[in-house]
């Protein structure tokens, strides 16, 4: 298990990596729960991930109230993640985007399902919460438990859920399992629209999904995967 | 507010800003009004974005006359400028673009409409001009004032307007926010062209739209986007 | 006009310029007739048009026989330009590519046409010429003088020809023309593709399409255009 | 032929042209017959493509087994290369990823044939290998011989074959010709998408195919090809 210093170190990186990545652009944020108290997660400062950097590491509680803010202004749609760690024991990373891909799946009909396994790891079900339903006309945002906590009633045991006219929400087991769930969500966002121009798609099995994804745990191939990611980003986690 | 040196280096790293993400490429141009004297507006000389120095920008009245050209040539379209400063004392910057993914919605009936909360500052109405309509067969450029104007009258009170067969011109209340316009116009133009192949589309309400963009202000954010945009165009703004 | 030297110079910075835009790949060509003796054109060896250098350019009769190999291979199909020069004595530069976007039109009954403004100089006939009506089952290469007249037949008096199954021929007044009106036809293509999507397209009319393009002229902008394609191909002409 | 260094040195290069192309992210991997044993392949061990070194190449048996692991950890779905290397002593090379654009075809009935003369090599049928057909739910990946034959069965005597809800196998005469056929695969799966929209597509002809692919050998322009590639990846071959 990561101590403190090497989990921030690692929470910076997979900001990092999400920007180069494209997952996300100026927003967008990556959390992880901390390594020692459960009760508390560990958030960047509002800053755009590409651009965080140690400094930037703020520690929430679970009411995603600062602990010690030092004059950081945090990201005002905190709540989703302290929300998340509050309601699944399990999760260990929470990220939240836009990414392009997934918003046409957030507003239509047509439900976002795995079509190769590499996106297994995105599990057979993924909600879409609309924000409209309970709370009327917003400007969209999560930025109080309130929002949160309908979120994540609709999230439920899922590993992914869309947000109607506005992104998604991520869990997974470590932040590089959900680096990488979030990167193979876009990818599977845009394949599926094109795979649906084509006539019947025969999407991945619910067997498939299982055994393709093995639920709350490290992926086969995500060390792999994320020592490739950090070369990509070019960053020096040495130097961060 | 900005004095004209610092607002003058601010339009440069605009211009640098809108080649880095692909909002213009050989062609585009965007203004600010002149701080000091709203009658007045400043311009790039006849150059691609990417390429623009400080020496670069001129300064016109509102009729798009040079007040010092200093033998630099102008941009033929300058009247788009001057036009829309003239009609709306609000705007403080101008940008007239040829963005790949808007020129469909300018030349189908589809009308071009925020499908997510990002976009919610294009407003809930985005008029298509179509320079033929009064001018039959031009060369589309908009030359001198009278087809400025004629331009101006069709964007009204809104944010943005197309062109058809051409481009757009997008406003604002400051550099800033009229660069992230642009940006968040051509994701949602992208965006809206795959979700519309899903059927039914959720597009933001009225009532979203307000909430998610008060309009004529900056926006929440556009100051951490814009230090992340500034980072990407890797340009220092001192030595512009 | 161009001296010998320096049409050797600008030809080499067209080909960095198409391989930096992804107009070409490993594959396509550009040539120039020569400056003094118009009954000879300028092409390079058998290179990757991004690996092209001053020493690589050839000179061809209009048969395309090389005038002085000095060892080098030519490229299979320069008879594509040679027929084109022998036919078109209005044609100073002549492009051959398999740009991506434009192979949909190529195999397909939908004609290739000018949506918005900056493509007006595609002019309002591209046609298609297909090697098999005449040849039957071919390689669909053009390795030879008839296969090139059949291809310049086709072409007619038009600036665009495309190829079924391959690619297409570009020609016009100038290297640097020929190359935006290249860059411009697979921009159109892309947009073109999207537009029909979203019902009944207005295409740019007859006399707009003769308004914004001065047929066989350099076009207004062009040079504000060749500056910024300089630039961004980061090459050093006078290093090549 | 290439001795085993110089063998071993290319299909490092070719690791990296493959990863710098796009065709494989953190996954996929390319292997080549030993030059002197046809009993033996090489392939690296456990690693993303583009951070492949020499020290990483392993040599292995028909069967997958390493001659001499070294601590080092194979890919799980080797024995996609032991099984096609026993069944076809004509294949040379071979390579699995998972191309975006191609997923699509391998999920929906839409058959992937090439629509262009560079695609020509692709051969006229790509079969679709479904491992739901003989062994139910699994996790689609390729882990002992037992599944590699039956994907060698319906590869059969073609160039590729796609997996469905995974990916593909491309098998060339060469580490050239296949890393070619890989980056055309997946350029003719993205062109296809976009022809199908526009009604009837003429694909190449039977003997157009034949004629534009002379099967199992190099192709007339891969080893300008191979320059260019080498040239984009950007490495010294002599410091890998």
């Amino acid at each position: 298990m990561d101590n403190l210093e090497s989990a921030i170190r690692k929470l910076v990186m997979a900001n990092r990596i999400l920007g180069h990545e494209g997952v996300v652009d100026a927003f967008g944020h990556i959390s992880v729960r901390h390594p020692d108290r459960p009760d508390r997660y560990l958030l960047s400062c509002s800053r755009s991930p590409e651009l965080v950097k140690t400094a930037d590491i703020m520690e929430f509680d679970l009411d995603s109230n600062p602990v010690d803010a030092k004059g950081r202004a945090p990201y005002l749609e905190r709540f989703i993640h302290g929300t998340v760690y509050q309601a699944r024991p399990d999760v260990m990373s929470v990220m939240h985007n836009h990414s392009y891909e997934i918003i046409p799946f957030g507003v239509s009909k047509m439900p976002l399902r795995p079509i190769f396994h590499s996106a297994g790891r995105l599990g057979g079900t993924i909600p879409v919460w609309d924000i409209r339903k309970k709370f009327g006309d917003t400007n969209l945002l999560v930025v109080n438990n309130e929002l949160g906590l309908d979120l994540v009633a609709c999230l439920a045991n899922n590993t992914v859920a869309l947000m109607r006219g506005h992104g998604c929400v991520v869990t997974g087991p470590t932040v590089e399992t959900t680096v990488l769930t979030s990167i193979y969500l876009r990818i599977n966002a845009r394949l599926q629209i094109d795979a649906m121009h084509m006539g019947e798609v025969t999407y991945l099995s619910p067997g498939e999904i299982e055994l393709s994804s093995q639920r709350n745990k490290p992926k086969v191939g995500d060390e792999r995967a994320w020592e490739y990611l950090c070369s990509r980003a070019k960053v020096d986690i040495n130097a961060l």
